[in-house]
C-alpha cells in the first residue's frame, strides 16, 4: 500500500439507523479507515451529493414534517424522528442496523492497493458508486471508481452516475423497448434537463412535464420543444397534442403517486385513437408504459383504467437496469458521462454542506422536501478532522 | 356450396349501437344470411354464452342501473341506456355504428362452401370464436371453427374458447415469464373453477381469493389448497402465507379496480421479505407481476406502492397473447380444450334466454352484474322464425 499522506486511522461515516420501537436516528458514527486490499484504493470524499434516491435510506418512512429532532453538533450531531406505527411493518428488514448512507460521491486518491491499476489512480480525483459516501473516507474497489479528466473537481464529478445514468437509462429502454419518443415528468429537475440535453443531442423527441410555469420556461430556454405545465387547465388537451405530434409511448415518472401515471396513460391512448382507422373494442393495440422510477408523490397511485388493455405500469430502478444490459453496454453509457461531464450532464447544486451541517435541522427541511432546483451537495471536508 | 336444408335468406342478429348524443341501443337486427365462399360455412347458432368480456361491447360504459328502457319485444326488442357526458369522449370511436355481439358461440354447420374441408363440416357441431354470435346464423372460415367430439351438444361446446383458453393462458404466461405458482382473484367463477382444475391436474401451485366465504367452500370441495376470503378480517396475512407457501410471484386479476392488485403485490413483497436473508433498500429484487384481465370492479385502481421496485401491473387480453405465442402453441392449447370439454373446461349455466329475452329488463339486469356462479346462454333457435 502507498498513501500520499498518512491516512488516518478513523473518519466520519452517517448512518441511518430505525429502531425496533420506530425511532429513527441519523448520526455520525467515528467508524476505521480500513486500509485498502492489493485491488482496492481509500478515497478522501469531498463531494457526495443528496439525490432524492438517498432520501429513503436516510430516512426510511420517518414523520420529518411532525416529529424530527435535533441534539448534539459537530461529530455528535444526531437527528431523530418517528417511524409511524402503521410503516414500521415495512421497515422490519432493517431494524436495528446503522447503514451507511450515500449513493454516490468524488473524491482524492489518497492510499492505493499494491496492484497497478489501483496505484495509477493515487493522488488522482476519482468519481464512485457504491454507497456509503455520506463519509470522511471511503475504500473501494479500484474497478468501482471512475477517473475523471484531468481539471474535474470533485463537486463536478460527485453526480456522475445517479442522475446521468438513470437519464442515459431512460433513451436506452426507449430504444430497447421499441418506442420511439419518450415522456418524463418532474422534468425541470437536475435530471430532467440533463434528460432533455440528451434528447436534443441524439435526436429523441422528448415530451417534458413540469408541475410550475417558470420550470417551462426554464426547459424551453434550453430547447426543449414539448413541455406540458400539470397546474395549467389545459394540461390534458396538451398532453395529448405532444403524444400525437412524438409518439410517445413510453413514459418516466418521478412522482410515482396520485393520478399522474394514469393520465400520461389516458392521454397516450386519445392520441392513439385519434389516429386509428378503425375501432377497436379493447383499445390501441400499441403497448404504452409508464415506469415509476421515484416517489416525489407520497399518495397512493391511482388511475381509471381508460386506456385500453395494452398498457404497463412498473418499477424502474437504475441497477437491475445496468444488470440487464451487461457490462460493456453500461460501461459505453459511462464513458459518455465522463466525456461529456461539464455539458450535458453537468450537476447544479444550491447548497454546499458538511456532514454535522447535513444534520441541522433547516439543512434537513431543506433536502427533505426535494424541491425542483434545489439540490444540496456534502463536503466531509468541512468537517472538522 | 351444399346445404344440408334450404338456407333462409335472413336471420336476427343482435348489434349495440352508441349515438353520438350518448343513446345506447341494443336491438335485433334482420341481416343477410351471407352464402359461403370456398373455405367458408354457415353455422346455425345454437349456444352463445354471455362471457364478462362481452359486456363492454354490449353496453359500453351506459348507465344500465338508472337509465335502462325497454320498448317492444320479440324481433323488434330494443333496449336504450344512456351514456354519461364524461364516458363518451372514450366511446366516440363506436359512435355510430351498430356492432355485432357475442365473442362466440356453437351450433350446427347447415351450408359449406366447395372446400374439401368446408364440406367436411356439414352437418357437425363446431364451436367458434369471432364475434357476431349473438346471431341466428354466422357465415364464417371453416378454420375458425372447431369441431366438437361426437355426442358434444351445442351448449357444451358454447364456451371453448374465451374462458378454457384465457385459464390456459394464464399457466401458461406464468411458464414463459418464470414464475413457478400463480394468483387469481375472482376465483370462484367459471374461469376461476376451471383454472384450478388445470392447476390441479398439472400440478402447478394456485392462490385462489374469492369474496364470500361460501366460495371459498366451494374451491376447497373442488380441491383446491389455498383459498383466501378478501372478506376476512385475516384476508392480508392468509393472503401472505399462501404467497410464501407457494412462491407465486404472477397474479391474474378479474376485478381490475379497488386496492386488491396492490394488496397482492403487497403481500407478495412480504411474503418474499420474510424469506430474505438481508435488508435490501429497494425492497425484493424478485419481479412481482399483477396482470387486470377485467374490470368487475369499475371503481379506480388504487396501490401504495409499498413492494419495492420490481414490479409490474398491466393488461392482459387474450388475442394478443396467443397472437404473440404463435398458431402451433395456440392450437396445441385449443385442442386440449375440445379433448377435456366436458371434465376441465366444462362451464355451468344458470340460465338460457332467447336473442329476444336477452333484451328483457329482468334478463339484461341479471348478466349485467355479473355475478360469480350466474352465467347466462343465448340459444337463438329459441326466437321464432
Amino acid at each position: 500500500m502507498n498513501a500520499a499522506t498518512p491516512l488516518p486511522q478513523r473518519g466520519l461515516q452517517m448512518r441511518s439507523l430505525i429502531k425496533p420501537d420506530g425511532e429513527l436516528e441519523l448520526a455520525l458514527h467515528s467508524v476505521e479507515v480500513v486500509p485498502p486490499k492489493p485491488t482496492e484504493v481509500v478515497v478522501r470524499i469531498e463531494a457526495a451529493p443528496i439525490n432524492p434516491s438517498d432520501i429513503g435510506l436516510l430516512f426510511g418512512a420517518a414523520d420529518i414534517d411532525n416529529t424530527l429532532a435535533i441534539t448534539g453538533s459537530g461529530a455528535q450531531a444526531r437527528a431523530t424522528a418517528r417511524v409511524p406505527e402503521r410503516a414500521l411493518r415495512a421497515m422490519a428488514a432493517r431494524a436495528g442496523q446503522a447503514l451507511p448512507c450515500g449513493n454516490e460521491g468524488a473524491g482524492t486518491v489518497v492510499a492505493a492497493g499494491d496492484s497497478p491499476a489501483a496505484q495509477a489512480l493515487l493522488g488522482k480525483t476519482v468519481a464512485m458508486l457504491g454507497g456509503a459516501m455520506y463519509a470522511q473516507y471511503r475504500t473501494i474497489a479500484e474497478d468501482q471508481c471512475l477517473l475523471l479528466p484531468p481539471g474535474t473537481r470533485p463537486a463536478e464529478g460527485a453526480s456522475c452516475f445517479v442522475n446521468p445514468l438513470t437519464a442515459l437509462g431512460m433513451v436506452e429502454t426507449m430504444r430497447r423497448e421499441g418506442h420511439k419518443a419518450l415522456v418524463h415528468t418532474a422534468a425541470a429537475s437536475n435530471l430532467g434537463q440533463m434528460l432533455n440535453r440528451i434528447c436534443l443531442a441524439d435526436g429523441v423527441p422528448l415530451v417534458n412535464i413540469v408541475r410550475k410555469p417558470d420550470q417551462a420556461a426554464l426547459l424551453r430556454e434550453a430547447g426543449a420543444k414539448y413541455v406540458c405545465d400539470s397546474s395549467s387547465p389545459g394540461f390534458l388537451g396538451d398532453l395529448t397534442q405532444a403524444l400525437a405530434a412524438t409518439g410517445a409511448t413510453v413514459a418516466f415518472d418521478a412522482t410515482g403517486g396520485g393520478k399522474l401515471a394514469g393520465q400520461i396513460l389516458g392521454c397516450m391512448e386519445a392520441a392513439l385513437l385519434s389516429q386509428a382507422k378503425e375501432y377497436s373494442r379493447y383499445g390501441s393495440t400499441t403497448h404504452k408504459q409508464v415506469y415509476l422510477y421515484g416517489g416525489l408523490d407520497t399518495s397512493p397511485t391511482e388511475f381509471n383504467r381508460n386506456f385500453g388493455m395494452a398498457w404497463g405500469i412498473g418499477g424502474w430502478l437504475l441497477m437491475p437496469f445496468l444488470q440487464r444490459i451487461g457490462p460493456h453496454a453500461a460501461q459505453a453509457l459511462k464513458q459518455r458521462v465522463a466525456s461529456e461531464l461539464k455539458t450535458t450532464f453537468a450537476s447544479h447544486y444550491s447548497r454546499e454542506v458538511s456532514l454535522a451541517e447535513a444534520l441541522q435541522r433547516e439543512v434537513i427541511l431543506g433536502y427533505w422536501k426535494r424541491a425542483t432546483g434545489e439540490k444540496f451537495l456534502i463536503n466531509p471536508q468541512r468537517d472538522a478532522g
